[in-house]
Protein backbone atom coordinates (compact mmCIF):
# COMPACT_ATOMS: atom_id res chain seq x y z
CA UNK A 1 0.00 0.00 0.00
CA UNK A 2 2.64 2.43 0.79
CA UNK A 3 4.40 1.85 -2.46
CA UNK A 4 1.72 2.70 -4.87
CA UNK A 5 0.62 5.52 -2.28
CA UNK A 6 4.39 6.67 -3.36
CA UNK A 7 3.85 5.95 -6.96
CA UNK A 8 0.29 8.13 -6.59
CA UNK A 9 1.95 11.40 -5.03
CA UNK A 10 2.94 13.88 -7.23
CA UNK A 11 6.69 14.62 -6.85
CA UNK A 12 9.65 17.26 -6.27
CA UNK A 13 13.14 16.70 -7.09
CA UNK A 14 14.68 14.80 -4.62
CA UNK A 15 17.78 16.81 -4.77
CA UNK A 16 16.29 20.47 -4.82
CA UNK A 17 14.31 19.11 -1.53
CA UNK A 18 17.51 18.25 0.17
CA UNK A 19 19.23 20.78 -0.60
CA UNK A 20 16.21 22.86 0.42
CA UNK A 21 16.34 21.46 3.97
CA UNK A 22 20.03 21.93 4.06
CA UNK A 23 19.10 25.50 3.49
CA UNK A 24 16.66 25.80 5.88
CA UNK A 25 19.00 24.11 8.71
CA UNK A 26 21.62 26.32 7.99
CA UNK A 27 19.32 29.20 8.30
CA UNK A 28 18.35 27.89 11.73
CA UNK A 29 21.58 27.65 12.58
CA UNK A 30 22.62 31.29 12.01
CA UNK A 31 19.16 32.51 13.60
CA UNK A 32 19.35 29.70 16.62
CA UNK A 33 23.18 29.29 17.27
CA UNK A 34 22.44 26.57 20.07
CA UNK A 35 21.67 22.97 18.44
CA UNK A 36 18.61 22.05 21.21
CA UNK A 37 17.06 25.02 20.04
CA UNK A 38 17.53 24.27 16.02
CA UNK A 39 15.95 20.87 17.04
CA UNK A 40 12.93 22.08 18.33
CA UNK A 41 12.35 24.42 15.39
CA UNK A 42 12.76 21.44 13.25
CA UNK A 43 10.59 19.45 15.35
CA UNK A 44 8.15 21.66 15.30
CA UNK A 45 8.13 22.47 11.95
CA UNK A 46 7.57 18.72 11.52
CA UNK A 47 4.93 18.78 13.86
CA UNK A 48 3.14 21.44 11.82
CA UNK A 49 3.38 19.22 8.72
CA UNK A 50 2.08 16.18 10.41
CA UNK A 51 -0.87 17.44 11.54
CA UNK A 52 -1.60 19.32 8.32
CA UNK A 53 -0.93 16.51 6.10
CA UNK A 54 -2.26 13.53 8.56
CA UNK A 55 -5.79 13.58 7.25
CA UNK A 56 -5.39 13.74 3.37
CA UNK A 57 -2.37 10.40 4.32
CA UNK A 58 -5.85 8.45 5.57
CA UNK A 59 -7.97 9.14 3.16
CA UNK A 60 -5.19 8.02 0.50
CA UNK A 61 -4.04 4.97 2.39
CA UNK A 62 -8.29 4.15 2.37
CA UNK A 63 -8.00 4.46 6.61
CA UNK A 64 -11.10 5.47 8.11
CA UNK A 65 -11.00 8.74 9.77
CA UNK A 66 -9.50 10.44 13.14
CA UNK A 67 -12.32 9.60 14.90
CA UNK A 68 -13.30 6.08 14.38
CA UNK A 69 -9.14 5.38 14.44
CA UNK A 70 -9.52 6.36 18.06
CA UNK A 71 -9.51 2.53 18.87
CA UNK A 72 -6.99 1.21 17.25
CA UNK A 73 -4.29 0.73 19.54
CA UNK A 74 -0.96 2.46 19.79
CA UNK A 75 1.26 -1.12 18.40
CA UNK A 76 -0.87 -0.59 14.95
CA UNK A 77 -0.10 2.63 14.31
CA UNK A 78 3.71 1.36 13.62
CA UNK A 79 2.51 0.46 10.28
CA UNK A 80 0.92 3.03 9.87
CA UNK A 81 3.78 5.55 10.35
CA UNK A 82 5.74 3.10 7.74
CA UNK A 83 3.42 3.70 5.50
CA UNK A 84 3.17 7.53 5.67
CA UNK A 85 6.77 7.73 5.56
CA UNK A 86 7.13 5.85 2.80
CA UNK A 87 4.68 8.31 0.92
CA UNK A 88 6.26 11.13 2.23
CA UNK A 89 10.22 10.32 1.51
CA UNK A 90 9.59 7.66 -0.73
CA UNK A 91 11.72 5.47 1.75
CA UNK A 92 10.67 2.08 2.76
CA UNK A 93 11.26 1.18 6.06
CA UNK A 94 13.16 -2.56 7.29
CA UNK A 95 13.19 -4.81 10.36
CA UNK A 96 16.18 -4.11 11.52
CA UNK A 97 18.09 -6.51 14.11
CA UNK A 98 21.49 -6.22 15.12
CA UNK A 99 22.98 -9.47 16.66
CA UNK A 100 24.81 -8.54 19.86
CA UNK A 101 26.62 -12.10 19.60
CA UNK A 102 28.72 -11.92 16.55
CA UNK A 103 27.93 -8.63 15.12
CA UNK A 104 26.39 -8.84 11.70
CA UNK A 105 23.28 -7.78 10.46
CA UNK A 106 20.13 -9.16 10.03
CA UNK A 107 17.66 -7.14 7.95
CA UNK A 108 14.62 -8.50 6.40
CA UNK A 109 12.61 -6.65 3.80
CA UNK A 110 9.42 -4.72 5.46
CA UNK A 111 7.29 -6.75 2.99
CA UNK A 112 7.49 -9.25 5.54
CA UNK A 113 5.18 -7.19 7.77
CA UNK A 114 3.56 -9.30 10.54
CA UNK A 115 6.60 -11.61 11.07
CA UNK A 116 8.21 -8.50 12.19
CA UNK A 117 11.59 -8.22 14.06
CA UNK A 118 11.36 -4.74 15.13
CA UNK A 119 11.96 -4.35 18.98
CA UNK A 120 8.92 -3.55 20.20
CA UNK A 121 6.75 -3.20 23.51
CA UNK A 122 2.83 -1.94 23.96
CA UNK A 123 4.23 1.19 24.34
CA UNK A 124 6.90 1.82 22.59
CA UNK A 125 7.92 1.07 18.71
CA UNK A 126 11.37 1.80 16.45
CA UNK A 127 11.10 2.26 12.39
CA UNK A 128 14.02 1.70 10.60
CA UNK A 129 15.13 3.56 7.33
CA UNK A 130 18.01 2.12 5.85
CA UNK A 131 18.45 5.38 3.60
CA UNK A 132 16.96 9.16 4.19
CA UNK A 133 16.49 11.54 1.75
CA UNK A 134 16.92 14.54 3.64
CA UNK A 135 20.67 13.90 4.55
CA UNK A 136 21.72 12.94 0.88
CA UNK A 137 24.72 15.59 0.67
CA UNK A 138 25.03 15.89 4.06
CA UNK A 139 27.97 15.69 6.88
CA UNK A 140 28.03 17.26 9.59
CA UNK A 141 30.24 19.54 11.27
CA UNK A 142 32.72 18.58 14.17
CA UNK A 143 30.84 21.37 16.22
CA UNK A 144 27.36 20.36 15.54
CA UNK A 145 28.01 16.34 15.80
CA UNK A 146 25.33 16.62 18.75
CA UNK A 147 22.42 17.70 16.07
CA UNK A 148 19.66 15.56 14.99
CA UNK A 149 19.82 17.13 11.48
CA UNK A 150 16.65 14.91 10.41
CA UNK A 151 14.33 16.34 13.25
CA UNK A 152 11.90 17.30 11.33
CA UNK A 153 10.81 13.59 10.60
CA UNK A 154 10.46 12.87 14.42
CA UNK A 155 8.03 15.80 14.40
CA UNK A 156 6.15 14.65 11.22
CA UNK A 157 5.33 11.58 13.13
CA UNK A 158 5.04 13.30 16.48
CA UNK A 159 1.65 15.82 14.66
CA UNK A 160 0.24 12.82 12.95
CA UNK A 161 -0.13 10.56 15.91
CA UNK A 162 -1.43 13.48 17.89
CA UNK A 163 -4.24 13.96 15.26
CA UNK A 164 -5.02 10.12 16.19
CA UNK A 165 -5.27 10.83 19.65
CA UNK A 166 -1.71 9.51 20.84
CA UNK A 167 0.43 11.99 22.48
CA UNK A 168 4.27 10.31 21.52
CA UNK A 169 8.03 11.38 21.85
CA UNK A 170 9.72 11.05 19.02
CA UNK A 171 13.50 10.97 18.62
CA UNK A 172 16.48 9.88 16.25
CA UNK A 173 18.29 6.88 18.66
CA UNK A 174 20.63 5.71 15.21
CA UNK A 175 21.66 7.97 12.72
CA UNK A 176 23.37 7.34 9.54
CA UNK A 177 24.66 11.09 9.47
CA UNK A 178 26.16 10.08 13.16
CA UNK A 179 27.96 6.88 11.82
CA UNK A 180 25.37 4.47 12.86
CA UNK A 181 24.30 1.38 10.25
CA UNK A 182 20.61 2.48 10.23
CA UNK A 183 18.41 5.42 10.90
CA UNK A 184 16.57 4.13 13.76
CA UNK A 185 13.28 6.67 14.64
CA UNK A 186 11.86 5.54 18.26
CA UNK A 187 8.44 6.40 19.18
CA UNK A 188 7.22 6.00 23.08
CA UNK A 189 3.58 6.61 24.10
CA UNK A 190 3.38 9.00 26.82
CA UNK A 191 -0.66 9.10 26.89
CA UNK A 192 -4.01 8.23 24.91
CA UNK A 193 -5.08 11.47 24.17
CA UNK A 194 -9.30 12.48 25.00
CA UNK A 195 -11.37 12.50 22.08
CA UNK A 196 -10.98 15.93 20.90
CA UNK A 197 -8.30 17.05 22.85
CA UNK A 198 -6.28 16.51 19.08
CA UNK A 199 -8.85 18.55 17.78
CA UNK A 200 -7.61 22.01 18.93
CA UNK A 201 -4.48 21.72 17.16
CA UNK A 202 -6.19 21.47 13.99
CA UNK A 203 -6.15 24.79 14.54
CA UNK A 204 -3.03 25.20 14.26
CA UNK B 1 15.25 15.83 -23.52
CA UNK B 2 13.86 17.92 -20.11
CA UNK B 3 11.44 15.46 -19.83
CA UNK B 4 13.38 12.02 -19.86
CA UNK B 5 15.61 14.25 -17.20
CA UNK B 6 12.81 14.37 -15.01
CA UNK B 7 11.81 11.09 -15.29
CA UNK B 8 15.36 9.44 -14.54
CA UNK B 9 15.69 12.07 -11.11
CA UNK B 10 14.78 10.54 -8.05
CA UNK B 11 12.15 12.20 -6.42
CA UNK B 12 10.70 13.56 -3.31
CA UNK B 13 7.12 14.50 -2.35
CA UNK B 14 6.19 17.59 -3.84
CA UNK B 15 3.71 18.20 -1.12
CA UNK B 16 6.32 17.65 1.49
CA UNK B 17 8.62 19.78 -0.50
CA UNK B 18 6.63 22.40 -0.75
CA UNK B 19 5.91 22.32 2.68
CA UNK B 20 9.32 22.28 3.74
CA UNK B 21 10.01 25.32 1.50
CA UNK B 22 7.38 27.16 3.16
CA UNK B 23 8.71 26.81 6.49
CA UNK B 24 12.01 27.78 5.34
CA UNK B 25 10.41 31.29 4.15
CA UNK B 26 8.22 31.18 7.73
CA UNK B 27 11.81 31.06 9.30
CA UNK B 28 13.22 33.82 7.35
CA UNK B 29 10.55 36.13 7.66
CA UNK B 30 10.94 35.66 11.38
CA UNK B 31 14.57 36.10 11.47
CA UNK B 32 15.20 38.69 9.02
CA UNK B 33 11.59 40.38 9.31
CA UNK B 34 12.19 42.79 5.94
CA UNK B 35 11.43 41.82 2.73
CA UNK B 36 14.08 42.92 0.87
CA UNK B 37 16.39 40.91 3.13
CA UNK B 38 14.24 37.48 2.98
CA UNK B 39 14.23 37.91 -0.54
CA UNK B 40 18.37 38.44 -1.17
CA UNK B 41 18.71 35.02 1.16
CA UNK B 42 16.01 33.30 -0.83
CA UNK B 43 18.35 34.50 -3.68
CA UNK B 44 21.61 33.74 -2.36
CA UNK B 45 20.38 30.32 -1.06
CA UNK B 46 19.13 29.37 -4.76
CA UNK B 47 22.05 30.59 -6.69
CA UNK B 48 24.36 28.83 -4.32
CA UNK B 49 22.29 25.45 -5.23
CA UNK B 50 22.65 26.74 -8.85
CA UNK B 51 25.75 26.57 -8.70
CA UNK B 52 26.53 22.98 -6.86
CA UNK B 53 23.66 21.49 -9.14
CA UNK B 54 24.73 22.85 -12.59
CA UNK B 55 27.75 20.50 -13.34
CA UNK B 56 25.20 17.72 -13.03
CA UNK B 57 23.16 18.99 -14.90
CA UNK B 58 24.93 19.93 -17.74
CA UNK B 59 26.09 16.24 -17.70
CA UNK B 60 22.89 14.78 -17.92
CA UNK B 61 21.39 17.23 -19.95
CA UNK B 62 24.34 15.43 -22.27
CA UNK B 63 25.64 19.19 -23.03
CA UNK B 64 29.31 19.90 -22.91
CA UNK B 65 31.16 20.99 -20.18
CA UNK B 66 31.45 24.48 -18.45
CA UNK B 67 34.26 25.49 -20.43
CA UNK B 68 33.44 24.60 -23.72
CA UNK B 69 30.06 26.19 -23.31
CA UNK B 70 31.34 29.54 -23.16
CA UNK B 71 30.67 30.29 -26.96
CA UNK B 72 27.26 29.94 -26.22
CA UNK B 73 25.47 32.43 -26.76
CA UNK B 74 23.16 33.88 -24.03
CA UNK B 75 20.11 32.79 -25.81
CA UNK B 76 20.68 30.09 -26.12
CA UNK B 77 20.46 29.74 -22.41
CA UNK B 78 16.81 29.81 -22.34
CA UNK B 79 16.17 26.58 -24.25
CA UNK B 80 19.02 24.98 -21.15
CA UNK B 81 17.34 26.61 -18.61
CA UNK B 82 13.76 25.76 -19.38
CA UNK B 83 15.24 22.29 -19.55
CA UNK B 84 17.17 22.81 -15.75
CA UNK B 85 13.45 24.03 -14.69
CA UNK B 86 11.78 20.88 -16.16
CA UNK B 87 14.75 18.90 -13.73
CA UNK B 88 14.39 20.60 -10.77
CA UNK B 89 10.81 21.48 -10.74
CA UNK B 90 8.92 18.36 -13.12
CA UNK B 91 7.37 21.69 -14.32
CA UNK B 92 7.39 22.44 -18.67
CA UNK B 93 8.12 26.31 -19.23
CA UNK B 94 5.51 27.38 -22.15
CA UNK B 95 5.72 29.96 -24.79
CA UNK B 96 3.07 32.83 -23.85
CA UNK B 97 1.89 35.82 -25.40
CA UNK B 98 -0.94 37.36 -23.69
CA UNK B 99 -2.78 39.52 -26.64
CA UNK B 100 -3.41 43.58 -25.94
CA UNK B 101 -6.18 43.80 -28.19
CA UNK B 102 -8.94 41.75 -26.78
CA UNK B 103 -7.29 40.56 -23.42
CA UNK B 104 -7.10 36.65 -24.41
CA UNK B 105 -4.29 34.58 -23.94
CA UNK B 106 -2.76 32.27 -25.68
CA UNK B 107 -0.61 29.45 -24.91
CA UNK B 108 1.44 27.34 -27.04
CA UNK B 109 3.25 24.31 -25.78
CA UNK B 110 7.04 24.62 -25.40
CA UNK B 111 7.15 21.39 -27.36
CA UNK B 112 7.29 23.86 -30.06
CA UNK B 113 10.38 25.41 -29.42
CA UNK B 114 12.51 26.98 -32.25
CA UNK B 115 8.49 28.40 -33.30
CA UNK B 116 9.17 30.64 -29.63
CA UNK B 117 6.58 33.69 -29.12
CA UNK B 118 8.48 34.21 -26.43
CA UNK B 119 9.31 38.00 -26.01
CA UNK B 120 13.10 37.60 -26.90
CA UNK B 121 16.33 40.25 -27.35
CA UNK B 122 19.52 39.00 -27.47
CA UNK B 123 20.25 40.02 -23.71
CA UNK B 124 17.05 39.67 -22.17
CA UNK B 125 14.41 36.56 -22.31
CA UNK B 126 11.53 35.56 -20.27
CA UNK B 127 10.49 31.55 -19.08
CA UNK B 128 6.96 31.19 -18.24
CA UNK B 129 5.85 28.55 -15.87
CA UNK B 130 2.21 27.82 -15.96
CA UNK B 131 2.25 26.43 -12.49
CA UNK B 132 4.64 26.62 -9.31
CA UNK B 133 5.44 23.84 -7.07
CA UNK B 134 7.03 25.58 -4.79
CA UNK B 135 3.70 27.63 -3.83
CA UNK B 136 1.18 25.05 -4.04
CA UNK B 137 -0.34 25.69 -0.53
CA UNK B 138 0.50 29.10 -0.13
CA UNK B 139 -1.00 32.22 0.22
CA UNK B 140 0.78 35.61 1.03
CA UNK B 141 -0.58 37.52 3.90
CA UNK B 142 -1.86 41.23 3.42
CA UNK B 143 1.36 42.47 4.79
CA UNK B 144 4.07 40.26 2.75
CA UNK B 145 2.17 41.12 -0.99
CA UNK B 146 5.21 42.39 -2.02
CA UNK B 147 7.43 39.21 -1.36
CA UNK B 148 8.93 36.94 -4.28
CA UNK B 149 8.26 33.88 -2.33
CA UNK B 150 9.99 31.71 -4.71
CA UNK B 151 12.86 34.13 -5.42
CA UNK B 152 14.98 30.41 -5.12
CA UNK B 153 14.16 29.82 -8.79
CA UNK B 154 15.56 33.26 -9.45
CA UNK B 155 18.95 32.55 -7.58
CA UNK B 156 19.11 29.11 -9.10
CA UNK B 157 18.79 30.32 -12.63
CA UNK B 158 21.49 32.99 -11.35
CA UNK B 159 24.39 30.42 -10.12
CA UNK B 160 24.06 28.16 -13.20
CA UNK B 161 24.09 30.47 -16.00
CA UNK B 162 26.80 32.63 -13.57
CA UNK B 163 28.78 29.01 -13.45
CA UNK B 164 28.27 29.31 -17.68
CA UNK B 165 29.61 32.86 -17.42
CA UNK B 166 27.10 34.93 -17.94
CA UNK B 167 26.11 37.57 -15.24
CA UNK B 168 22.58 38.37 -15.59
CA UNK B 169 19.56 39.33 -12.96
CA UNK B 170 17.04 37.66 -12.44
CA UNK B 171 13.57 38.34 -11.26
CA UNK B 172 10.14 37.45 -11.30
CA UNK B 173 7.82 39.57 -12.99
CA UNK B 174 4.88 38.32 -13.17
CA UNK B 175 3.83 35.49 -10.58
CA UNK B 176 0.60 33.78 -9.98
CA UNK B 177 0.49 34.24 -5.94
CA UNK B 178 -0.19 38.00 -6.91
CA UNK B 179 -2.61 37.06 -8.75
CA UNK B 180 -0.78 37.07 -12.07
CA UNK B 181 -2.13 34.18 -14.97
CA UNK B 182 0.97 32.94 -15.42
CA UNK B 183 4.42 32.85 -13.45
CA UNK B 184 7.09 35.34 -15.59
CA UNK B 185 11.08 34.69 -15.05
CA UNK B 186 12.76 37.32 -16.41
CA UNK B 187 16.64 36.74 -17.20
CA UNK B 188 18.72 39.35 -17.89
CA UNK B 189 22.18 39.66 -19.23
CA UNK B 190 24.53 42.16 -17.14
CA UNK B 191 27.93 40.70 -18.35
CA UNK B 192 29.57 37.94 -19.89
CA UNK B 193 32.53 36.92 -17.31
CA UNK B 194 35.85 36.18 -18.37
CA UNK B 195 36.58 32.61 -18.74
CA UNK B 196 37.84 31.39 -15.15
CA UNK B 197 35.98 34.38 -12.91
CA UNK B 198 33.11 31.49 -12.26
CA UNK B 199 35.33 29.32 -11.07
CA UNK B 200 36.02 31.31 -7.40
CA UNK B 201 32.41 30.50 -7.08
CA UNK B 202 33.23 26.67 -7.14
CA UNK B 203 34.11 27.58 -3.48
CA UNK B 204 31.56 28.98 -2.53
Amino acid sequence: VGNALWQKQPKANAELFALTYGAMVGELIRDLEKTDKIQDELDRMGHSMGIRCVEEFLAKAGVDNVNSSNNASFADTADLMKMALKMFLGVSAIDYTSSPSDGTVNIAAAATAGNTTTPNSSNQYSIFLPENPLAIFVELPEDRLDLEYSQLLCGLIRGMLEMLQFDVSCQMVQSQLKGDDINEIRVSLQQVLQQGAGEEYQEE
